[in-house]
């Protein structure tokens, strides 16, 4: 198979697309703005011309490439190639994505949910090394995920396999927007640091850096993590319980499904190694031995190209 | 396919045997008892003896199958499959049990351990009604679980998949026999409900028929929900706080998965709607709205029979 992949990564503000090998080597990529207006009907027409475009910059046709894979928000039928309910693209009625895409380019189209083709572009040419089983955690505004277990992404009954922002971990059972309390979103996205942060504030009395933004209301979740590694006791106070939490939803994760690695990525991940570490010694402290042996937690190496990479992994994992 | 299966439990005790149809029909079933003398090397050729036997009494060949599948305690490795560590049964050294079978009978053999051989039995002819995704709870001497995702057996990167048991979800830190502490195990397997008793029993001053049988050391599960359904406060105290942690379990299941179903089978699931309620209570308060809308918590309906019928899904699932 030596025909190409397109892949689309669907986002609020901009777009991404890519051209990728079957093997997942990003070929060429390239982003234009989302166009949200108009209950977001332009934004699969500008899709369409701009692969167009870039088809012909590229000297490339239709049949040069096996598919077209895209990860979207909202929720997605996977099966039916299509998405509802995506509110920051206007989207309220379903878009038949499958139908537009394929009568446009005669090319199979898959499309799944965002956080599931993060979740397949780590576990393919990711961090993940193409192991069998692998579990993404994405630690952002909010706290996402996607699992692959025998090779293929997990939707479960109603496709809300994979929401790891969710499992009730906090004992500090603060407020979750899904109208929960107590989910690990709460205390491990960027938003959820910070908020655990104030909470903690509250009751430390000694001098700390992190105390003083939290006071004056601009701490952020890249503010807790750089100050706790300059030896703020506050600051490390907080991100030993965020962890806390976060090793034990991994620790379930281990136990439930061990598999081959669980990735951290998002923008709360560039704690790096800190965050790494710790996280580790709780899952160690929380998981059979058999688990420790063989579940490795690591850092997502894609970044921004994760969305791309697993979009085109839709089609080449069929 | 009109070809039948043979499915074989593999215990400690007994072994049990049956005919099936493709479907999971159960057309004939027999037990003959476990010897493990001199190491367990019996075993196998009373099981092929026995299978031969039957197969003449039945008037049926080799012919007549499309394969034979088996459910063992121990380390399996489904893909050699061979059984190693299995001490119940005296087998200390590695078991070529795939090599054994299929010289005996010249039929394709399939082994997985027991845990995942049951609920691949009620997952696909007992309460899962062939549903694609289905986790297992057994709660018996100890807590035991098996996961079927997108219609598979999941294994995890070492076998280790669906150790439902050893999630780490109470805050009681009861010891576990695995070296951890706080496993499910410990709190919801019939040992365990009659320890987490003992422990609650300490701190109750009032009367109670529980606290009685607990004092004279003669209290089983079946004793603490048999009593509690009759209203004893203190009974329903020790219900209460077993549930409160399988429902956190079924949670992070429901958050993590969303299976069509999840199964809670065992000698402790005889306690029937009484336990299944409260459990479901706990979850619905701990899932999302998607996954409560999804996902259902059901008794285990085949009862000793799992064991068996999910041996011969083995085969009909390859």
């Amino acid at each position: 198979m030596n025909k190409k992949i397109i892949g689309i990564d669907l986002g609020g503000t901009s777009i991404k697309m890519a051209i990728t090998s079957h093997q997942g080597e990003l070929l060429q990529k390239w982003t234009i703005p989302t166009n949200v207006l108009d209950n977001g009907t332009h934004i699969v027409p500008d899709i369409i011309e701009s692969i167009k475009h870039h088809l012909d910059l590229y000297q490339l046709t239709p049949s040069d490439f096996e598919g077209i894979g895209m990860g979207s928000p909202g929720q997605v039928d996977f099966e039916k190639g299509t998405v509802v309910g995506a509110y920051n693209l206007g989207w309220t009625q379903e878009q038949l994505l499958k139908e537009q895409f394929e009568a446009a380019f005669g090319l199979p189209f898959v499309v799944d949910n965002d956080a599931n083709v993060a979740a397949l572009g780590e576990q393919w040419v990711g961090a993940g090394e193409d192991a069998k089983d692998v579990v993404f955690i994405t630690l952002g505004t909010g706290v996402g995920g996607g699992i692959i277990a025998n090779g293929q992404l997990l939707h479960g009954a109603k496709g809300s396999a994979g929401e790891i922002g969710h499992m009730q971990v906090s004992d500090k059972r603060l407020a979750c927007s899904c109208g929960m309390n107590g989910c690990l979103e709460t205390v491990a996205s960027a938003t959820g640091i910070v908020n655990l942060a104030r909470v903690l504030s509250e009751t430390y009395a000694g001098d700390s850096l992190l105390k003083q933004l939290i006071d004056d209301g601009i701490a952020t979740a890249k503010d807790v993590f750089d100050i706790a590694k300059q030896g703020d006791y506050f600051a490390n106070q907080v991100v030993d319980e965020c962890v806390h939490y976060l090793g034990k939803a991994c620790s379930h994760i281990g136990n439930l499904l061990n598999p081959d690695y669980i990735i951290i990525g998002g923008g709360v991940s560039a704690a790096g190694d800190f965050l790494l570490d710790k996280v580790q010694s709780v899952f160690m402290e929380n998981v059979l031995p058999s688990v420790q042996q063989s579940t490795t937690i690591k850092l997502a190496t894609l970044g921004n190209d994760a969305g791309v990479l697993g979009a085109a992994g839709l089609i080449a994992n069929r």
